[in-house]
């Protein structure tokens, strides 16, 4: 019998975990199974859930209410409760579950067939590194800044100081939506001419993503359309629509676009220790399965910043092995080249080193903040010492000495 | 200029929330001000964010950091700088800053020619009562329970009980979707062709509320074919989706149907104290901006059950003056006819009395239940006590005896 297992963090009395978990695995499915006669046993059993682990951590008092622990548990719910779609499946497990006190969902399992349900990415790592060409080093990415209330003359000016510094990647702001002065077209078609410049100045190639925003049910047009005006990639504010729908825009095989899902929003439901759903979980393995290409999240190190351990638990998921291709993780908010050696260490070079400030902000202009991002890649690579590096290598230097 | 202003709850350092207020005011909207030239300032400051009001309570510290006292602030933010649409407004208001630190999205105020871009309930709770011919009392509805894994015949005859019993609504448990044995469309005309039967026997009409469930971009045409096949109403996880996919189904002209939301999933951005959005804003004005003819959410008497303030200030912004119509307070989760006075007292006659184990649980059956809770109504309705009533009402007295 196939299904998906769930698991749970609560809080509660020591020894009142098993009994809570029967409720969940029972509430959640058939609602009762004692008084049930034989032959409806017999017809609901395999619509049952099933308790599969009971952990108390006797130990981890919650810091409010010392009479109540830490526990873990883990329910299985069979594949035929529910359809093999995102929204059915965080129903199932956590829907009135999300309502009911400190339970905070942590993870889940999904059995072979239903996984077969998701696409996962369709370009993946190795899909992305083919467009570039780049194969053996992290890529750089940098992010538009200050772009609101400008015209599309300036963004196409940050656009290729930023491109002249050598990242491989520029994403929009992902609060700049579709305005009359930098339209959603305007700045495909723009960034698209800025960008073969710059290539056929210098031979390297960067590639864009546009922010796709607006109506849920016009967003697939959009794309198909910015498919058309030659786009890079789509930047898309997942959290805000729905994982769904960004499952839809990675299914459908006339958009066909690299998907660059940011975490916008999603810490109403993951910062709370007690409640809501892991950062794993929702940025890592089902943005994943959503079909994203890549994964922005918090890195351990800005002043937005993920606990380590989560934003590692995070990296795992978009990478570790399973039938779906790979999502690039993305460590963002105050990254600088002097993070790069840390950020290398956690990460390795199947990742992104993502800059805003780090880029922009850069004596010698976004230009040279790309510059000192890549000498400080290659050093790393080279196992020499950032420090070292920067005695020959001068907008590493100064990117040095401002963020040291 | 017209905008959204968000109001937001922090905990920090006494003295340290006019900086903060200031920097979500600029880096959520055009990033910097004292740096810009004359011109600049003048071509940015119709998107330059505002702080409104910056509270401190020093009397209120935080119950695990108390070197932090709690905070209020409200910051405008300017509609040239976001589509008209919750996706981005929520990406604009609490994007990045949902993911930096312990910040609460407490209300978000819409000026007018925003909130015309929203449709609220296209029937509402007069159009409601007029498909149903009742006015002058809360209405009732129960819920199918232990449905899954059975088939239509034995969802016939509880959708009938319960219609029996007078009961105005009927939803579908939102755990159930598309089956083999009771599928979306088999629900719909099996439910039309009982409440007719019982229509004609009885006189009293009863609506069915089916789950509209499955992928996003197929939701459309789903309820279509519910219209076309007779469908009263449609039930929907819609934090499972995302509140513009309730908006897109609450606007299409072909779809036209009442649309009641379920509160599943969304304790997962609404149950902390520190993080997330408030449940009245989420269940009750973004629910009701966004189209839901009813909001359903724990009453405060429950097992599952909300702060009693918080139950409240949900069921005003679903009912109070608005350029949008009201949406019916459904308060549910362990209701019994014993609690008919608390419910009216509290949501008053413009509200619906929902219950699942209160109407299915009651010794007579389904039908026994429905009718204790219209006795229950019907005697508060009369300002008879409730233990008054129950000597001449069998199905309410055995009610009362049994969840007292
Ligand atoms: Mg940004
Ligand atoms: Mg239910």
């Amino acid at each position: 019998m196939s299904g998906i297992t769930a698991h749970y963090q609560l809080y509660g009395k020591s020894g009142s975990f098993e009994k809570k978990a029967d409720d969940i695995a029972l509430g959640l499915t058939i609602g009762s199974w004692t008084n049930l006669a034989f032959l409806e046993q017999e017809q609901l059993k395999k619509h049952k859930g099933t308790v599969r682990s009971v952990t108390e951590f006797e130990n981890i008092l919650h810091p409010i209410h010392p009479e109540r622990i830490k526990g873990e548990i883990k329910v299985f719910y069979p594949a035929a409760n529910f359809s093999a779609d995102i929204p059915a499946i965080l129903t199932t497990v956590f829907g009135k579950l999300s309502l009911d006190g400190e339970v905070k969902l942590l993870d889940l399992e999904f059995d072979t067939n239903i996984l077969s349900h998701f696409p996962g990415p369709r370009f993946g790592i190795q899909g992305i590194r083919e467009r570039l060409g780049v194969y053996e080093r992290p890529l750089i990415m940098s992010i538009f800044k200050g772009v609101i209330g400008r015209d599309i003359e300036y963004l196409a000016q940050q656009l290729r100081q930023q491109a002249l510094g050598g990242v491989d990647l520029v994403k929009d702001d992902e609060i700049l939506f579709d305005n009359p002065l930098t339209s959603f077209e305007t700045r495909i078609t723009t960034g698209r001419e800025v960008l073969r410049q710059v290539y056929e100045e210098t031979g390297h190639r960067t590639l864009y993503a546009v922010n796709l925003s607006g109506r849920t049910f016009k967003l697939k047009d959009k794309a198909k359309k910015a498919r058309e005006l030659g786009a890079d990639a789509l930047l898309f504010n997942v959290h805000a629509y729905g994982l769904d729908v960004l499952q839809e825009l990675a299914e459908d095989e006339e958009i066909q676009l690299p998907l660059m899902a940011h975490p916008a929003y999603s810490g109403a439901f993951t910062s709370s220790g007690f409640y809501g759903v892991s950062t794993a979980l929702v940025l890592g393995k089902l943005t994943r399965y959503a079909g994203a290409d890549f994964s922005l999240f918090p890195s351990p190190y800005g002043s937005v910043a993920l606990e380590k351990s989560v934003a590692l638990s995070l990296g795992k998921e978009l990478t570790k092995p399973s039938e779906v291709k790979q999502s690039f993780p993305v460590p963002s908010a105050g990254i600088h080249p002097g993070l790069v050696p840390l950020l290398m260490n956690d990460y390795g070079i199947d990742s992104i080193i993502n800059a805003g400030g780090g880029v922009h902000g850069h004596p010698a202009g976004a230009t040279g903040g790309g510059l000192a991002f890549r000498q400080a890649v290659s050093a790393v690579l080279e196992g020499i010492p950032l420090e070292e590096a920067a005695k020959t290598q001068s907008e590493l230097n100064t990117a040095l000495e401002l963020w040291r």
